[in-house]
C-alpha cells in the first residue's frame, strides 16, 4: 500500500486551487480585473499587480485587510463595517471589513491583516454622505466592491456614493463621486476605533480625540486609543486633511453634539469630529487627502504633502501598483494556470502587508535604529514568513530584526508581539529568538548579534513576572529549576516545547558568537521538552507532551485531542500536534517515538484523521518530519494535500486567519518546493508547484527553480538536481542558495529512494 | 544621669531654629520681604505666604523648587540654571535651581522638588536675552533672586533684564523688564530638558520636540522626552504661549541651526526653538503667558485661556497668593519666634508641592477618578506626608488615593514611585499599601477599598519579574517562600522589613473588610522580618537584620553600618537603622532586642553614635520608638534635638533632599507635638514646640493644641489632656481628633511618670 501512498491519497483532492470557490454575496463583487479604466488602474501592459485579489481570505475568518496599502505601509486605508454580534450589538472585525451584507461606516487609515482576538487600530474614519447627517444612524450598505493592490472602492447604496481610496506610505487618499444633493458632505470621526463587541474582553477603550477646522479645506486633529488585542498602552494617530475643493459650512461635533460653524473640538477624553458640507452636482468628485502621523500632527501634515502634493488620484494609485510590482516581481512563476497565479501573488501580497514600517514614527524613543511595528505576533510569522523576507528581501529583514533589537535596547524585551508601540501578548515562547538566530546562521549582516543576544539570554533567565502575557517567557522560573513548566502557569505545554526550540537558537548563537559555555548549557535546555514527555499511549502513538506539576507528578485525565487558548496547557492546540514539535532534534523526537517505522505510523495517524491542525501554526512544519525518518514522498504528498484542501482563489480561500501573512507565506515556500526550519540553515524540498519559479535575489543573482513532469498525479519528487549537481538528500542549507543557483525537480507519481537517507541534521546528530 | 538626659543634651543644640544660617551668595539674595511692591505683591495685610521662604533648603542638596508654583500645582515654573561637573561639563539639578553662582539658562514650566537622583522634567524653557543670540552660549550670571509663593524673580547680569515669573495651575506667565536695545528677544527651547551630567545614569532623553510660530505674539509645540530617574517612557509636554505684544520678526531653530523667518520646525527627533525679536525701550516690560497640558497643544491654549485670560501679572501672582493662604491656614500657629513661623510655614508649603494633581491631564487613559502624577516616591511620603494630607486635606488625600488605585486598574500596579506618566523606581517595599490603609483605619470615605485590597494583593503575591525595580515587590517569591528575601535579590533587607509591614496593613484592611483568613495570612507575614534576624551582638546590641542565602545559611561579613543604595542589601540605610523598623510590631522587636531595657541602650547607642540617619527616610520613625518601651521622655528629648539639628531658616535648613516634602511633613507633625505611625490610626506624642496651633479640619470643626510651660529647656511633657481627659498614655488614635478637639500639654525640664505605661499598640499585643 505504502508505495502507492501518495498517488492514491490524491484521489482526494483536487489540485492548482480547481477547487477554488468563489463566495459571492449579493451586490459585493470580486472583480479586480473589471472595469479597469473607470477606476483610474494604468492598464498599459498586464502587470503582477493584476493577480492579486486583496479579497482572497476576507471570508472564513482569514480577516485579511482587503483596502489599499503600500508594502509594509503604515496607512492601510479601507472601510469599516457594522458587523452584528449575537447580541445584535455593532462590532467590527479585526480587517474593519465585513465579508457580507453589513453596512459601511466610512474608511479609516490604520488596519492589521489577517488577525484574530480583540482588533486595532481603525483611526481616522472618513465618510461621505448626503443628506442630514445623523451621528447615530448614517451607514449604508454597499455595492460594487472592487480590490486591487493600492486601490479600493465601493458604492454606497443609500447616498449612490461611489468612494474610491489610494495610499501611499503614510497617507491616504480618497475620491468620492457624489450625487446631485444640496446636502452632500463629507466628515471625520476623530473618535473612532475598531471596537470587537463583547466577545474578546479585548477591546480597544478610547482615551482622547480632538479635531479643528483649520479652513475651509482642511481639517486636523488626533485619535488616542489604548487596549486591543495586545493590551497596549495608549497611541495615538495624528492626521492632516486637505479637500479639494472649499467647504460651504462646516461644524464639529463632541460626544453626540453636531455644532454649525464651530471648528474646534479640545480633548476632553470625548469622541470629536467634523463635517464638510458641500452641494454637488450630479457625478461631482470631491476628493481628499489624509496625512497620519504617530509623532504629531505637523509630522501627518509633512507626510501628507511630502507623499501626495497634487490632487491625480490615478497618479497615486499607479505609483502603488508600481512599488507593488516591484515587490511582486522578486518571484516570478511560470504557470499555465492563471487562478494558481492568483492565489500565489496575492499570498506574496499578503506576506508584505505586515509588520509595518513606522521608522521616524517612533513616539517612545529616538533611535537611528528602523522601527517597525505590528509584529502580530512573531509566534506567528517566524516559522515562514520571517525566513520568507530573509530570501528576498534581505534588507527589510534586517530592518525589522535591527528593530526588534531596538526595542530591546529602550524598553527592555524584544517582542513577541507589539502593535500600537507597546510590546504584548507572548503567545508561545520567545520567538524573536528564533528570528534572530535565523538571520544569523542565513549570514545577514548589519545587525548587532551581541545585543541581540543579550536579549535573547534575558528572556531565557529573567522572569517577566505578572507581564507574563506581555513579553518574556512567563514560567521561565520553573523550566530552568525543574526542566520544565509546571502545571500552575498557564500554557505550559506550548511553552516548554517552544523554549526548548527557542533555546537552541540561543545555544546556536552563542556557538557562533564564540561562547562554548553558554552553547552547551542552551543546548542542553534545547532538550527539556522532554520534561513533559510522558510515555502513554493514544492510537498506537505512544509518547505525548503532557501537564506536570511542580513536584513531578503527572497531571491525568488530560486529552491529547485537547486544544486550547490563553489560559490551557497548549496554546491554539493540541498534545497530538505539540508533541511532535521538536523541530531542533526530529532524531530524538524519533527515538522517543520509538524509531521510524512507529514515528512514520504516528504521523500518518497524525495526518489522516485530521489531528494537524493548518489554521494554526505550531503544525506549520509538522509535514516535513517524514522528511526525517527516510519518507520524503509523505512530505510531499501531505504538502500537496494541504495546499489543495487549504488554499484557494475564493473569498475563504486562506485556513483562518491569515495571521499576518503567515499562512501565505507557508503557500509561497511550499509552492516554491520547499520550506524552512526556522533558526537553522536548513531547507526542506517539499513539493513544488510551478514549472518554473525565478527568485531574484538582492544581490542581483537569481534563483531558479524548475520542475519537469510537474502535474497533479506527480507530486513525487524522482529527482534533485542543486546547483547543477545530483542532490540526493531530502534538504539543503541556506548557504546552497543564496548567492543564486538552481534548484531542478523531476517529478513522478510514485516515490523513489530520493532523499531518503542522510536526513536532515538534528540537534542531537 | 538618665534622669537628666534631656535636659544636658539640650545643652548641645539651639532650639527654634536659632542657629539658623542664611547663606547668601554674591549677588544673591534671599529676601523675600524685601521690595514688595516692586514684586507686585498684595501687601494690604500681613499672610501666611508672608512667611514661606522658597528658598529654605535649596542648598544642602535639599533639592526644593524655589519658583513659582501652586499647591500641588503642575506647572512650577522656575529657572534651570547651568551647574558645572567635575568633568566641567554643564547639568542641571533636581530642582533645576542652582544656589551658588551658577549661570541662568532660562525658564522652564515643569520640576519635582527635593528629589535625588537623575532630574527629571525641566520642559518648555524660555528665556530673554538683548544682542545676537547664540544658541550655544546665552546663558547668564544673576542678581537680585528673589522667591515667594507663586512668584519668582532674578535679574540677568549679561542682560540686565529682569525676569519675573507667577504661575496657575496649568500655566505660566513671565514679565521681562527690557534695557533699551534694538535687538532684545525672547526664545522658546522646545527641546530642553534637564540633564543631571554623567554622574546618575538615569538621564532624561530627547525623544523629540516640534515649534511653531502661530503669529507675531502666538507660538506653539512641544517637548516630548523620556528617562530620568524613574526610567520611564516617554511624556510629552505641550504649550502654547502668547506675548503680548507683536515681535517685530522671528526665527526657528533646529539641532543648533538658527532659520530667520523660519516659522516651524516639525519634529525629527532633534532639538527645536524658536525666537521672537523686540526693539525695545528702557524698562520696556514685555511679558508672555504659556499653557501646557500633557494631552495635546489646544489643550495647552485651552488651558492658558481659562486660567489667564488678561495681561495683569499682578492679578495672577495676588491669586496664587490667596490659593496658598487658603492652604497655608489650615494650620496656625502662635509663636513670638517669627523665625520658626518661617521654618513652619515653610515647611507646610513644601509639603504641598507633589504629587501633583493632573487631573484631566492624563494621556494614558480616560477616567472619572482622579490622576496625580509624581509620586516621587510613596516610600518617602507615606510615613509623614499622607498622614499628613489625611489630617489637614482629606479630599486631596481621598483624591491621591483614588488616583493610585485608577493606575491600578489601567497599568496593572499601583506606583511606589511615578513620574511623566510611568511607574517606577520602586525604592523599599510596595508602600502604596500603607498609604491605602492608613486612609482606611483613619475612616477616610469615598475609596474602593476591595480594588484597592487586589492591587495590594497583587503587589504581595505576583512576582514583578524583571521589572522589579519598576513596580510591584522584587524577590517576593522568595519571600513568600522562605520567609526573606535572599541575598541573590538587590535590597533584600531593606525589602523584607518593609514588606513585613506592609502585609501588616495588608492584615488590617483584610480584618476590616470581613476576610478572617487573609488577615491571619498576612499577619503571619507581618513577622518575617524575623527571618533575617541574626543574634550577632555590636557595641552591645545583639539581633541584626542580616543578609541570608536561600539555603537559610548567613552571608558574613556584613557591617552593621554599611549603608546601601539600589543595588545593595538595604537602600539608603543601614543595618543599626533598619534593624528598628518595625513599626508593625514594636513589642516584638523589644523581646527580639532582649527586653526593654537591652532595648533602650540599643536606642541610646544608635541616637549618640549617630548611627540615626534623619535625612533619609527609614528613620522616620525610631525617635518614637522610645515610647514603646515606657521611656516617652526620649521620644521627646531626640524629637526636640533633631529638630533643632536639622532644620532653620537657612538656604541649607533641610536635613538633605527634601524628597516631595517628606522631610517637611516630618517637621510639622513633630512641632505640632505627635507622630502617625503610618497605616496604623495611631499617633505618638512626641514634643510639642508652639504655645499653640490649631488645625483647621475639613468638618469646619478645630484640633486645638496648646502647651503650656513651653521653653527651649522644658522638653518634657508632663501631663497631657486629651478633648479635656487626663491623657496618661503616650499615644492616641486618629478618632480622637478627627473630628476636632484640643491637646493641653504642660512641659517641664525633668521627665516624670506620664506616658510610661500602657505603650502604643503593637500587631502581636
Amino acid at each position: 500500500m505504502e508505495k502507492y501512498f501518495c498517488f492514491i491519497a490524491f484521489a482526494y483532492f483536487s489540485f492548482f486551487g480547481l477547487n477554488a470557490q468563489i463566495h459571492l454575496n449579493s451586490g459585493i463583487q470580486s472583480k479586480h480585473n473589471l472595469n479597469i479604466s473607470s477606476n483610474g488602474r494604468n492598464n498599459s501592459d498586464q502587470s503582477l499587480t493584476d493577480y492579486v485579489d486583496p479579497f482572497i481570505g476576507v471570508e472564513n475568518g482569514g480577516n485579511v485587510f482587503p483596502g489599499a496599502t503600500l508594502p509594509f505601509g503604515m496607512v492601510k486605508l479601507g472601510p469599516d463595517m457594522c458587523a452584528i454580534d449575537p447580541q445584535n450589538m455593532c462590532y467590527q472585525t479585526n480587517s474593519g471589513y465585513s465579508p457580507l451584507d453589513e453596512k459601511v461606516l466610512g474608511f479609516s487609515h490604520t488596519h492589521v491583516s489577517g488577525t484574530g482576538g480583540g482588533s486595532k487600530y481603525g483611526n481616522v474614519l472618513v465618510m461621505p454622505f448626503t443628506g442630514k447627517l445623523l451621528l447615530d444612524d448614517y451607514s449604508s450598505l454597499r455595492f460594487n466592491e472592487v480590490a486591487s493592490p493600492g486601490y479600493f472602492s465601493l458604492v454606497l447604496n443609500r447616498y449612490q456614493i461611489k468612494a474610491e481610496l489610494t495610499a501611499t506610505q503614510r497617507a491616504g487618499m480618497h475620491r468620492y463621486t457624489f450625487p446631485k444633493s444640496d446636502q452632500s458632505g463629507i466628515f471625520i470621526d476623530a473618535g473612532f476605533f475598531l471596537y470587537s463587541g463583547q466577545q474578546w474582553g479585548e477591546n480597544q477603550e478610547l482615551v482622547g480625540s480632538e479635531i479643528k477646522v483649520i479652513s475651509n479645506t482642511e481639517i486636523q486633529g488626533y485619535n488616542r486609543v489604548r487596549g486591543g488585542w495586545n493590551m497596549g498602552g495608549a497611541y495615538t494617530v495624528y492626521f492632516y486633511a486637505r479637500f479639494d475643493q472649499p467647504a460651504e459650512k462646516f461644524a464639529t461635533w463632541k460626544g453626540t453634539e453636531l455644532k454649525e460653524n464651530s471648528n474646534l473640538e479640545v480633548d476632553s477624553g470625548e469622541k470629536t469630529g467634523a463635517v464638510f458640507y458641500y452641494k454637488t452636482s450630479n457625478q461631482q468628485i470631491i476628493q481628499l487627502k489624509v496625512g497620519i502621523s504617530f509623532v504629531s500632527i505637523e509630522k501627518a501634515k509633512q507626510n501628507l504633502d511630502q507623499e501626495i502634493s497634487d490632487w491625480n488620484f490615478d497618479r497615486v494609485h499607479a505609483e502603488a501598483v508600481k512599488v507593488w510590482n516591484k515587490e511582486l516581481s522578486k518571484i516570478e512563476v511560470e504557470t499555465p494556470n492563471e487562478d494558481q497565479k492568483k492565489i500565489f501573488y496575492t499570498a506574496l501580497y499578503h506576506s508584505m502587508l505586515m509588520p509595518v514600517d513606522r521608522t521616524g514614527e517612533n513616539p517612545s524613543w529616538n533611535s537611528s535604529a528602523p522601527y517597525y511595528d505590528d509584529f502580530y505576533a512573531i509566534w506567528d510569522t517566524f516559522r515562514s514568513l520571517n525566513p520568507l523576507l530573509t530570501l528576498i528581501d534581505q534588507k527589510r529583514e534586517v530592518d525589522i530584526v535591527n528593530s526588534m533589537i531596538d526595542i530591546y535596547k529602550h524598553e527592555g524585551y524584544m517582542p513577541d508581539a507589539r502593535s500600537g508601540n507597546d510590546n504584548g501578548r507572548t503567545q508561545g515562547g520567545s520567538n524573536c529568538d528564533i528570528v534572530i538566530t535565523d538571520a544569523f546562521v542565513k549570514g545577514l549582516k548589519g545587525i548587532d548579534y551581541e545585543t541581540a543576544y543579550q536579549a535573547m539570554i534575558k528572556n531565557a533567565e529573567i522572569s517577566p513576572g505578572g507581564d507574563e502575557r506581555k513579553e518574556g517567557r512567563g514560567g521561565i522560573e520553573d523550566y530552568n529549576q525543574l526542566g520544565f513548566v509546571s502545571s500552575k502557569f498557564e500554557r505550559a505545554g506550548s511553552r516548554t516545547v517552544e523554549y526548548a526550540n527557542c533555546d537552541w537558537a540561543i545555544a546556536q548563537l552563542a556557538k557562533g558568537l564564540g561562547k562554548p559555555a553558554d552553547y552547551l548549557k542552551y543546548k542542553k535546555r534545547a532538550s527539556n521538552w522532554t520534561g513533559l514527555w510522558r510515555d502513554i499511549s493514544f492510537e498506537g502513538a505512544t509518547g505525548f507532551i503532557m501537564p506536570r506539576n511542580s513536584d513531578g507528578s503527572w497531571v491525568d485525565n488530560f486529552s491529547p485531542l485537547a486544544v486550547g487558548s490563553w489560559k490551557d496547557f497548549f496554546y491554539e492546540s493540541s498534545s497530538w500536534e505539540y508533541s511532535l514539535y521538536v523541530p531542533q532534534d526530529v532524531k530524538s523526537l524519533i527515538d522517543k517515538c520509538g524509531g521510524e517505522a512507529k514515528f512514520i505510523s504516528r504521523l500518518d495517524t497524525f495526518f489522516t484523521k485530521n489531528y494537524y491542525n493548518m489554521s494554526n501554526e505550531p503544525g506549520f512544519f509538522a509535514p516535513c518530519l517524514y522528511s526525517y525518518s527516510g519518507r520524503p514522498d509523505k512530505t510531499q504528498e501531505i504538502v500537496r494535500r494541504t495546499l489543495a484542501k487549504n488554499y484557494n482563489s475564493g473569498r475563504a480561500g486562506i485556513p483562518g486567519n491569515d495571521d499576518s501573512g503567515a499562512m501565505s507565506s507557508w503557500y509561497i515556500f511550499h509552492t516554491m518546493g520547499f520550506f524552512p526550519n526556522a533558526g537553522q540553515d536548513v531547507y526542506i524540498f517539499t513539493a513544488p508547484s510551478f514549472k518554473k519559479a525565478t527568485l531574484h535575489l538582492e544581490s542581483g543573482k537569481q534563483l531558479v527553480i524548475t520542475t519537469q513532469s510537474l502535474s497533479e498525479k506527480n507530486n513525487c519528487i524522482q529527482s534533485v538536481k542543486l546547483n547543477g549537481k545530483i542532490w540526493h538528500q531530502s534538504w539543503f542549507r541556506h548557504g546552497d542558495i543564496k548567492d543564486g543557483g538552481s534548484i531542478e525537480f523531476i517529478m513522478g507519481n510514485k516515490p523513489n529512494d530520493w532523499g531518503k537517507s542522510n536526513a536532515p541534521p538534528s540537534m542531537s546528530d
